[in-house]
């Protein structure tokens, strides 16, 4: 078995052995995604860019396995596969932002 | 080369193809992540949830894969393993949410 | 004094008290408002409509405070008056989304 | 008529003549602050310190409506006076950072 469906495996094993799965729709599982993201961006709240360079590795680790978690619950649940859905929004990207007028700067498409 | 690496390699490429890795710290990251998971449920918002389960999955398909872009990023940056920090948070979570006391409530583990 | 400025001196002595203001740049205060609400909608995660509105008012409170808390900051740190920006704000709104069009449904401006 | 009952009284004025009421429970009115946060956080992504000083005050000042917007939604909706809870919590931060303590540092108060 291939490592990404062992840990989609674990998830839903996880899910599953505590009844989870009736709390798990679209919008829950988004809401959650949202949560877990604040929490990892409370790592590095009032702090300038070398002092967030410099958390802890674990803190980090931990917040961004949440985020993942749901997000690959929810991926599971709308049969996405995490890494093809990657690489098509790639591809959109790479016609929003082309390399000529993206280079070098953060603007967003619809000011470049 | 398996999936995962596959995915990295067309991300960091996107990245430097456009010079961007310079803005790409961790705090700015973590915003990304914040950010796309709230367009993410901003697709589910004011909607009941039937509606919610209703919406087009094309629409979660791409803020999904932008979150998990910006994530995978993070990770690459900090030398993590996507699946291995989920398989960790998973054993940590087994501790904090035991089936007996979990099953079936949404509680926080705080209030178990 | 009216209460807006009661309330807004009250911010900023708690803050000059603590010697905060070199933390309260924008961004940071921005990201302060978004970690802030995540805790509010923490209250409401994986609970159906109902029980949403079951909540204890006290949590609701406290969360609210300090989102506003922060926005109060924010506005005072750009010299923008709290109420005038909203009642601007509605005037765009009411061409954005006009009552024949909006009344009833959720649906965004670029949809009606 | 003071401002703040002024505005309160113009916000749901806006609603109700949409019909909106409808879908302003709590949980929605919290997302909605989360993801209008969002967009006032996506204003200074990617920038440093220095740029996100520099960004159109306009801007901050439309995303923030927004945010303070639907706040104060939720405040009416639970009968909660927008001042009177921050001077509450007020009092409760300043025994969870007393000045001598905190002053000078961006630690949070269980770090103290």
């Amino acid at each position: 078995m291939d490592k990404y469906k062992e840990v989609i495996k674990a998830l839903t094993e996880f899910r599953d052995d505590r009844d989870w799965k009736q709390f798990h729709d679209s919008k829950n599982l988004a809401l959650a995604i949202s949560i877990e993201s604040a929490e990892l961006n409370e790592i590095f709240l009032w702090k300038n860019g070398e002092e967030a360079e410099n958390v802890k590795k674990e803190k980090i680790k931990e917040e961004l396995a949440d985020i993942l978690s749901f997000s690959f619950l929810l991926a599971e649940k709308h049969n996405l596969d995490i890494f093809d859905i990657v690489l098509d929004k790639i591809k959109i990207n790479a016609e929003k932002y082309p390399v000529d007028k993206a280079k070098g700067t953060a603007k967003k498409y619809d000011e470049l």
